[in-house]
């Protein structure tokens, strides 16, 4: 049917792509392995297609299954919108609207659900393949999967408020190499892109945003990267989370609420999270757990404050402020160059009256702390002018009456052989000083 | 006429798009009005369109007005080529050159100006849509937009030397939403980018040079980046500015002469410069102003020289050496993990025999300055054998003969409670230590 | 033949691409110079063109050669998949392959070759022309270019992993400007890219594995940047490589083994190596050797373990782990906040006994080693949980009886006037304190 491997959804003679994309993909990937049958031909035979998405709403009602290597699928515009504040706009002045609904190359998952399914049969876009080699270098690129609704999950919350619809942009099964997404918009999706066992897996400049969780790497892998996205999960899930992998590159991502984590890595060792701006209303941004080991967590702009929207007033991730914003279960990482903004209120604190804390290492050995800064702030008392920072709070080493005094690294009985540097003053850094190593940041006239 | 929502300029029944682009894709643009009228069908019923400009030489004479959201604008090639080396190319030489003009998907800005109008009128886009919702995902990519002259500015530079036309590539002149902006290139403008009032933006992947000013985001906007872009000014612009932005990540770029700063923020708040490489011929390079705070600035690079091209000899910023290369007048931000070089002929310091500064607080409270290596060099005394670092300097504590002597950091008496670490020696941090932290870097034997 | 610039080599009347795509595109090249002939029509003339490569396998027997600027070459997809797994499968089991070769817009590199060429001969894509200006802007992105097959080398290496065909991806002889590869794939290539005085050139999100070397950028350069790539070299060859560069920026990328570097530097100033995650199985990662000098070296992670794969077992780049994993031959440099993991079977160092050395200062003047984090694993005797850091160990200040101790820090007496802060304890930080500052990091209790 195409001579050269590049398809165009609304030029497939089989199915209406605007009724069912899914119909449409899966009959192309038919004919794509109907073509291409020979696995050895003067050295090629199997190149794998484009499959091109014009700009329009596309509604998917059959899941594409996806097994063969080097596909393409491609879009023109990532459509993102914000289908959040849109839903909570009184309905009366919708007709004023511009327009409601995402846009560019939309996928509209319309999947029908009875809460019953495995969480993969919710996929818009499902891979799987197993056998030797392992699925390679399939690309999703520049194109919008937006969930549309949510559904109540019995809360008190908007249904379209809950994250919950039980839909997956992308959901990788099996073992797979040279993976990329790329330019991709994700919108009102419970899970946006979920992928097992990724080996050399690049997620890159994509924007994914109002979805229960954005990017999760689940089972194990190995080197790779997310990078460069712009990424903000709801408020029971993950922005950014992977475990068992090594190697792994999280940077340059603008990670904003309102995951109830930023990252969270379980498992993971000798992988870099660096250089990432990261925004959250909760505690609990970023966390190594599970023994997490030889991570280095640097450079990273940290932002914790209060959500300020009404619609999710109440609504929080259910941690308390001696959890930490980044929170250490493991040995041997690296927290170099950090800043903090810890920017609450001090009435609004749990446990109420506690002094939240900003770094703890709750477990392991051998965590090297150094040379973060902390800035806390009382939105209560505090202006632009009053306030003040945990740095200037160690300068002067009493705390200010209207400031807000924190402990910025909080070492716990079962971590140990620790080395924290300049990162607090003596009064906040709380730390067994027979087993931890400690040199508080100088305060005046040290 | 499109029933995927994919035009191609050169197709399009209207107007000719060498002659004038503008006319061309503004018919686009009404068509797609008149074609997407229903805000809601079925969960969709505006999802844009994409406009592909091949490559080729098209005159922009008439503004492109956009006010529709999911609109991508698109052609195959950035198109740099350096003007600037051109036009200073004695014109008896003109034939023998292989080209003269930029090219690839090359747009030529021929708006009719006469300096009277308004900034936006010399925009070739200008995106103006009020109401709700923000204007969303418009998106311009891998085409060339040229300002093809620069005029005189009165004083004695060559007219092609003035970064001063009137003209701008892309004005976005309201609250937006998810744009982009990749793959561009921008030449010859005397504005490239301005974009008011922007929200998770993504300015990634452009070559921007030898326009006025680079990217400038202007009113306020938040959670927006910067990033892996190749970007110059002229010598009155910003390279990269910001106003009253809350969390911008600025990060990867590669950041050339001649821009009057590199990176110049105002008033922006709990933002990131990391990780850049920043070269300047003048001081003033990284400027915090406004009382910007709580950002990072980390594991940038800064080199600062001199102004090495003969057509140029004279032009500066207006900046003396006592500027500082980061100035910094806001509190609590943090400054880790920089390399500086700072290479300057001796004789051509201002004020005359003035020890330079490297960074200099100005005015705020509760700044950590920390683990940053400035190395100094005069040219004029010496060789790549005989250059030394002011890490050196701090270690030999006296100043070498043939080095230059700077301070690394200067804490101005209208700033206060900062913490300075490891930045510079003894000698080369002046700070007054009754309200200021202060531990030099160790020298040998200390 | 094409009014608006835009080529599909599967549409040219010249040639087959399938059987010879270098002749295809270079009739295509000469049809862009018939027609774009004039240099000023206009502010015009000469706008290149794009020429797109479907996927598909294309075989290359023909040179393409490059002249023009303005050129847009690219796929629908890098099609990376591993060659060098599937040529160590067993060939009775690879009729149970799904499939055998990479895909994607492939090119397979079929030029004949002697063994006697010139280097250059062997490229695919051949970039060269003299005169002025620079040629500019010629971009390739989005396809793959495959060396199909490695020879042997004389060793007893079975010859598809020998990293040896004399076969190069892109080669750039002359001056450039503003180059972009982007997308791309390369695999089985003794030499992916290697590009001769490069300006302002982008290596952006590319895949570049099983190759000889990667990324060399030969000659001279400035102010360029390799960012945000998944590359591996051969066990012979260079992942990332530069010489004379000033102003480079190698950021964001994932550089896996086995490359006898992971970056090397030669005589290359004022630039970053900041914000990787680098993974070897040979000492010599990364490599600042003739008088680089001025190089920011920070927040990237290293990891050096052993080989894992029997095929390689007992090859490696020769060097003993004395060497250090990152080495420095120059002055000036700044190496802050780098997490080091090394992992290695105390058995297995060499010189037999050694204690391995991690950051080496071999000669010089004037570096700044701040912060950095080193730790030392015996794969030998420790399970995770006996596992301890460097760190650790300098905490216990003795060595641990299942550890592995290390020099961290290593000044030789070439270098002088260095800094070192708080990258080891006293034992294990090796300098001449009369010569270099050393401020140990703090142990339990100091």
């Amino acid at each position: 049917m195409s001579s050269n491997n590049h398809y165009d959804v609304t030029a497939w003679p089989v199915g209406n792509p605007f009724d069912d994309i899914g119909e449409v993909i899966n009959s192309i990937l038919a004919d794509i392995k109907d073509r291409q049958t020979v696995a050895d031909a003067n050295n090629g035979g199997k190149p794998g297609a484009v499959i091109y998405i014009p700009p329009g709403d596309y509604h998917l009602r059959t899941q594409v299954v996806i097994d063969v290597s080097f596909l393409r699928i491609h879009g023109s515009g990532h459509g993102f919108t914000s289908s959040s504040i849109r839903f909570n706009v009184p309905d009366d002045e919708w007709p004023d609207l511009h327009e409601l609904w995402p846009g560019g190359s939309r996928i509209l998952v319309d999947i029908p659900l009875t809460g019953d399914e495995e969480e993969s049969q919710g996929a818009a876009f499902y891979v799987e393949r197993t056998g030797s080699p392992r699925i390679s270098s399939v690309e999703f690129s520049d194109f919008c999967i937006d969930g549309v609704h949510f559904t109540s999950d019995g809360s008190e919350l908007h249904p379209e408020n809950t994250y919950v619809n039980g839909k997956t942009g992308i959901y990788v099964a099996n073992a797979n190499d040279s993976f990329r997404v790329a330019g991709m918009g994700f919108v009102y999706l419970e899970n946006a892109l979920t992928i097992y066992h990724a080996d050399a897996l690049s997620v890159h400049d994509n924007f994914i945003a109002e979805c229960g969780s954005c990017i999760e790497l689940r089972g194990w892998g190995q080197a790779s990267k997310i990078t460069d996205n712009l990424i903000g999960a709801g408020f029971k899930g993950h922005s950014i989370y992977a475990e068992n992998h090594g190697g792994l590159l999280i940077t340059a991502n603008n990670v904003f609420p309102r995951g109830a984590s930023s990252v969270h890595l379980d498992g993971v060792t000798r992988s870099s999270v660096t250089n990432n701006r990261l925004h959250s209303f909760y505690p609990g941004m970023v966390v190594l757990a599970a023994n997490s080991s030889e991570i280095l967590v640097a450079t990273n702009h940290f932002l914790r404050d209060h959500e300020p929207w009404t619609p999710f007033f109440g609504v929080d991730n259910g941690l308390d402020d001696l959890n930490g914003l980044l929170r250490i279960s493991g040995s041997n990482n690296s927290v170099v160059g950090n800043h903090f903004s810890q920017i609450i209120d001090s009435q609004r604190i749990r446990p109420q009256g506690a002094r939240p804390v900003v770094i703890r290492l709750v477990a392991g050995a051998g965590n090297f702390v150094s040379n973060n800064h902390v800035v806390a702030m009382d939105v209560r008392t505090t202006s632009n002018d009053s306030c003040y920072s945990a740095q200037v709070d160690a300068l002067l080493t009493t705390e200010a009456a209207d400031g807000l005094a924190v402990t910025t690294v909080m070492v716990d009985s079962e971590s140990a052989r620790n080395t924290i540097l300049d990162s607090g003053s003596e009064t906040q850094v709380v730390a067994d000083r027979t087993v931890n190593a400690l040199r508080p940041t100088p305060t005046i006239g040290f």
